[in-house]
């Protein structure tokens, strides 16, 4: 039996077992990615809009205007508009058209203004139509440092800001192309979160900001990376504005749903009249929730200045003012007491409430790809990213563009399947994802799939399935209907976990998990082995056997130069292989000879690593033997893979690592890469066939209302494709990535407990980073 | 016990039980809605529009030319083009357009074609216009049967038809409503289906299909529904007009989500060409899985009658017909193997396969709200709708706009958090699905909300949770530390079905689902009675009283004159009471007495109706007395409300029902409205603070990888919130629903054998009108 300070631990190491797939490529770890800091202790809003030449510009110069020019004045006030891409430069220039238009607004309706406008940064052809003298750095971009401004002391503030500047009126991804000057998603996001927290400090308390994107919604950054994609990691709020004209409506629906598909949220629709009374079902569109507020007609002559547009659109920005503020304070409202509210409605799994004091929940506020955005009121109300060391239990697996590819296969599934039931019906994202399942992890001996909903359902089925195909090949059939009395248990090892179903558990050594006062039912039906284990010390690899296997020496026969020895099926006819069998031989005749009616009806492992059981590594030989052994005996085997399966240890399946093949394997976790809950149950047709009948009660009578869920089965055919194309996923199948992985497991399945404390500090999240580094040094 | 043959015909019990939900206003049923039957045996497609004029119709042009006047030319190639919704008529036409362009290309190539263009109905303000002397009907609509053509015997045929047209050039809702002549979205519908099924007898065998839409994809109908949402019930696939302007990249591909968000397939997006190679970013944005074509830039002149551009763009034509028709191909293929296939890979549920052939398998190619789009190879190819009658276990909820917005909330969901692990965290759906359920289904006697994956997994933390409690409140803690030997077992009603984990199992009696080949660890761990069953037998309500009570004479105690009288609290107070309250006791009693060690630690009820079990109505007396013989002895009571919560009887949790409440409550199925697997367990403090402690071990150590999961969170706080709003479900609240439901229930639960045989035959699928005819006729 495992140490119970081990077993103690498997809640803390299932938070720890950082993927491996990401990563492994390199043998040193990648430099961490910048983590951002965004204060949201002021309102922030991207200004979207439906298509070009909406009038996103007029709305940020409106709402700007509406904040900074209220009676009476207040010098507290400020803007802060930022304009990240500007193309067109520098005869098109919104940031100077914002700057312009308050300076001629502030002087009619009498009220001071401190205004400023800068560009930081521009392409070389920009920079030279400026007359600037300046040299582009090997990025093709310029330190531009232009500023115009017009200081009033104690008067409300326009800071405005362009961020990066190109000459040619085009898309962003083609001027930057065009002019030889690029600049990187993350530069950008960096640079924005520079010019927002320099706000922080400010002295000024009514701190609006405006960040002004280019285009419509999906048009590309200078990368080529859509807009919406771009800014993703941020999630901040937004404005779009919409389209008033002939075909307006369905330009803005469209656009808000582009949005919603990237997890923003929208705080109002702004859309210039253009007679078409296209609020009407915009707003049943969006069921009232989404207000929709429609600006007067925009003077087509350009000679007019548009100040008597502002002044006649006062009403409607007052108002879009009012709600981006009200939406932001709602917003803050909320994140603030979730913490708190959170301890009191929810039980969460393997928590003692008692223990979790409020500072210590994190508020998620959103997820991009690995990285979670954490909001804090501690720290001055803010948004961090924080990484997501333990993958989610190894449950999470996009990056932020498969999980944007998911985000739109939930939706299109949804709307296509909705609820399907399963039985004796087909439809194409179940019978794809079996398809596949067939063609991946069960190719070569599985034939049959039989979906469930997590790894416990997977295991129960599994079960059942072996200790039918184990009396159907025994003759217990005929026994059983002459009700002699026949008992089947599993044989597993210590240390293995299945689950938390009163079936899974069954099939697990006695436990804290499975004491009296957490599940009275448990009785542990099983012939459980100390299994041989594999750890890593100062650099030599080690084989630890049990007490059980007292009288040899491991010197003998447990030393591995490389990493690859140990997996290496030579060993199968060495000396120790013959020492297992003869062990596991010893135990089988032991324990069907206690009583004539105990008959070891399935074997169960979880192949190479016992997961939550401790992250140890399994001696591969030993589990080989295992199989071989019950093989000869007629005994199904079953592997769990719920934790290794699909690229977890480099490969797609641990098969190809032990060099054998099961009955059944059970998967489930990384199967939806993160996204719902989904198991699969794998068997070959030898045990489909001990279900074949005329009658349908020797069917399988198992199921869930949600067996072969549209959305579970179209995001698994999904991922289970993405993450096999090198094109998409190009990390995880090298053999080099095998080696990464075996030093990786090996040195978190060290005995060394001391260590492993360290590396499992009660208050995990303040550690992720640590064991990060830790692991990868 | 239940006799067998019921418990046998559990599986089909399940398929047939309808939601009550919908249609229960009304005491006559709705009229049965029509039920589309598509010819799928030519290809026919959507022509859709990332806006208005990027053209459509020149698209539809270019592939009917491309179709008809192909070299050597096809005598039995024939083209059907429709033209829906057309506004802006007579002076604007597209089908005219089409059929004139054609009349020319053919004169031009010298390829001779029959021609022809009709329009069948109109307004009467465009009627008019037309000088055509009709009047309208009563929606304002006239049939205007006009028609223009050019016929050559022999040769390939084009057929354009308008099918509704209105005078003003707005959007249709608008002059619909200006004309007052409006068009149902069913009718419209139903027009499509009847031009598309005239053309199934066509002697053409190379018949393509074309359907232009008007405007943009979300451009409204004249109805005022988008038209996306509009045509989702046929699914066609499409071809997506795309804009090539400057913008255009986001124009395009927001349209093409908003058609992935309702389910659509795109065989191809085709452009004009403006210089500004928007199909590189649109290629890699597609992953070069739909085509990307580009048409040269259209003559801006408007006296260019267009023939040489057609001429020029020959090659574009030419190969997105091609994609077109390998796309149909392609589909056909699929869905002709599906069938098949299902019967080789998967391993369905409850399924005897031996039993299930080829033809009995249905091909669900999607759902749209509460109908099936069923593919039938068999019957020349087509798509039938077909209504869900069991609602998929109970499980499935939508209506169709119900069904769009849970998309839109999944692709949201899962671009703003995709996997979040729960334990310690916080984030909005799990939060205010947790505040959601609280206010509703626990209100008055929940405090915590514990999330897992099904039914099952639910039952097994409500017996953990429940036992738990019944320990602590009996000082059975230290007991148990002292190793004394303690049984624990559940109080449940035979004929009760909880799951088929082994645990849920456990608390349910012994059946054919529980036997040693199914399962061989099941052991039935409770005291089991028989209960009082209700039905309704011409047309009178009737207490049954199992075996055990023979002592009884029923008539006196089991006569309802009103179905109000059977759940009228002043029952509690009836000799009949007394008699179960001392039949509850003695059972009780006994039990303990058998052995000292053996306790009933806990009760488990499926409140009202036996689900599952046979539809059968327990008297809620019985439940009621039940759960007050608990109460007194400190046994917590569990209900198991998986089948019956969530309005599905009318109310929103059976305690309102019952006139009880539990210490523990299940909620599954519809908890999701069918789109993803999500359970959860509530619980009182009470029982939450049996489990509080200084040490993590007295934690409830259960829990799954996807707990809480973000999908499954949002979609359930959506689902409350809609089922509860009478704004957008009218029909559940009413005092009325209550009374269907109750006489829904009765009916179903006769005991009539014969009767409930005629409702389930083996092949489900035919009877399903059947069935749902019978139960409200």
């Amino acid at each position: 039996m495992l140490p119970v300070t081990a077993t103690l631990l498997r809640h803390r190491l299932r938070h720890l077992c950082h993927r491996i797939r990401f990563y492994s490529t390199a043998v040193s770890p990648p430099p961490p990615p910048h983590s951002f800091h965004l204060p949201l202790n002021h309102p922030t809003y991207l200004i979207w809009a439906a298509n070009t030449s909406l009038g996103k510009t007029l709305v940020s110069t409106g709402i700007a205007a509406s904040f900074l020019l209220q009676q009476p004045s207040s010098s507290a006030a400020k803007i802060l508009y930022l304009k990240p891409i500007q193309t067109g430069y520098p005869s098109d220039s919104d940031s100077r058209f914002v700057y312009s238009k308050l300076d001629s607004l502030s002087l009619r309706r009498r009220i001071p203004l401190s205004i400023s406008n800068s560009v930081l940064r521009s392409s070389l052809p920009a920079a030279e139509s400026m007359r600037s003298n300046v040299e582009a750095s090997n990025n093709g971009m310029c330190d531009l440092n232009f500023r115009e401004e017009k200081m009033v002391t104690g008067a409300p503030e326009l800071l405005c800001k362009t961020l990066y500047a190109w000459e040619a009126a085009i898309s962003p991804h083609l001027a930057a192309e065009r002019e030889n000057a690029t600049v990187e998603d993350s530069v950008v996001l960096r640079m924005i979160e520079k010019c927002l927290t320099e706000e922080i400090g400010s002295e000024k308390l009514d701190l609006l900001c405006l960040v002004e994107t280019a285009g419509g919604v999906a048009s590309p950054g200078p990368s080529g990376t859509l807009q919406c994609d771009l800014y993703r990691p941020f999630r901040l709020p937004g404005i779009l504005v919409g389209d008033g004209r002939l075909g307006g409506i369905s330009g803005t629906i469209a656009a808000y749903e582009s949005l919603k598909l990237r997890g923003y949220d929208i705080a109002a629709v702004v859309f210039e009249d253009h007679g078409l009374v296209n609020e009407v079902p915009l707003t049943s569109y969006l069921r009232n929730k989404v207000p929709v507020l429609v600006l007067p007609p925009i003077p087509k002559d350009p000679s007019d200045d548009l100040i008597e547009w502002f002044l006649e659109s006062d009403a409607v920005f007052k108002d879009l003012k009012e709600r981006m503020i009200s939406t932001y304070l709602a917003r803050l409202e909320r994140l603030n007491g979730m913490a708190k509210q959170a301890g009191e409605v929810f039980w969460w799994p393997f928590t003692q409430h008692k223990l979790v004091h409020e500072e210590a929940v994190t508020v998620i506020d959103s997820r991009c790809g690995e990285n979670f955005s954490i909001y804090k009121a501690s720290d001055n109300s803010s948004l961090t990213q924080q990484f997501d060391a333990c993958a989610s239990w190894w449950t999470q697996g996009p990056d932020p563009a498969f999980q944007a590819e998911l985000a739109r296969e939930m939706g299109y599934t949804a709307a296509r399947f909705g609820h399907v039931m399963f039985p004796e019906n087909v439809y194409e994202p179940a019978l794809k994802c079996a398809e596949l399942l067939l063609e991946g992890v069960g190719k070569g001996w599985a034939s049959r799939v039989y979906f469930s909903d997590n790894g416990s359902t997977a295991i129960e089925i599994a079960l059942k399935m072996a200790f039918r195909k184990f009396c159907v090949d025994h003759d217990f059939c005929e026994a059983i209907e002459e009700e002699k009395h026949i008992e089947v248990k599993v044989l597993a090892l210590r240390g293995s976990y299945h689950g938390d179903t009163l079936g899974a558990m069954e099939a697990q050594a006695a436990s804290p998990y499975t004491g009296f006062l957490q599940q009275p039912w448990y009785t542990g039906r099983g012939l459980f082995l100390d299994p041989p284990t594999i750890f890593l010390s100062n650099g030599a690899w080690n084989l630890s056997l049990p007490e059980s296997f007292s009288e040899i020496p491991p010197e003998e026969y447990g030393r591995f130069t490389t990493r690859d020895e140990i997996f290496d099926k030579r060993r199968d006819t060495s000396i120790l292989a013959t020492i297992y069998s003869a062990h596991v031989s010893k135990h089988l005749q032991e324990y069907s000879g206690v009583m004539q009616s105990n008959h070891v009806g399935a074997l169960i492992i979880e192949p190479v690593i016992h997961g939550a059981g401790g992250m140890h590594m399994v001696d591969p030989l030993f589990q080989r033997v295992l199989v071989s052994e019950c093989r000869n005996r007629k005994i199904p085997v079953i592997f769990d893979e719920v934790f290794t399966g699909f690229w977890r240890l480099g490969v797609e399946t641990t098969t190809e690592l032990l060099g054998c093949t099961p009955d059944i394997a059970c998967f489930a976790k990384l199967l939806t890469a993160g996204m719902v809950p989904l198991a699969v149950t794998l068997a070959t047709n030898a045990v489909f066939e001990s279900f074949s009948g005329d009658s349908k009660l020797k069917a399988l009578l198992h199921g869930h209302s949600y067996s072969a869920h549209a959305m579970g089965c179209a995001t698994a055919a999904k991922a289970i494709e993405w993450f096999k194309d090198p094109e998409t996923n190009h990390n995880i199948t090298s053999q080099r990535t095998l080696k990464e992985v075996c030093f990786f497991v090996c040195k978190v399945s060290t005995r060394d407990a001391q260590r492993r404390r360290n590396l499992h500090s009660p208050s995990r999240k303040r550690h992720l980073s640590h064991v990060w580094s830790l692991h990868f040094a």
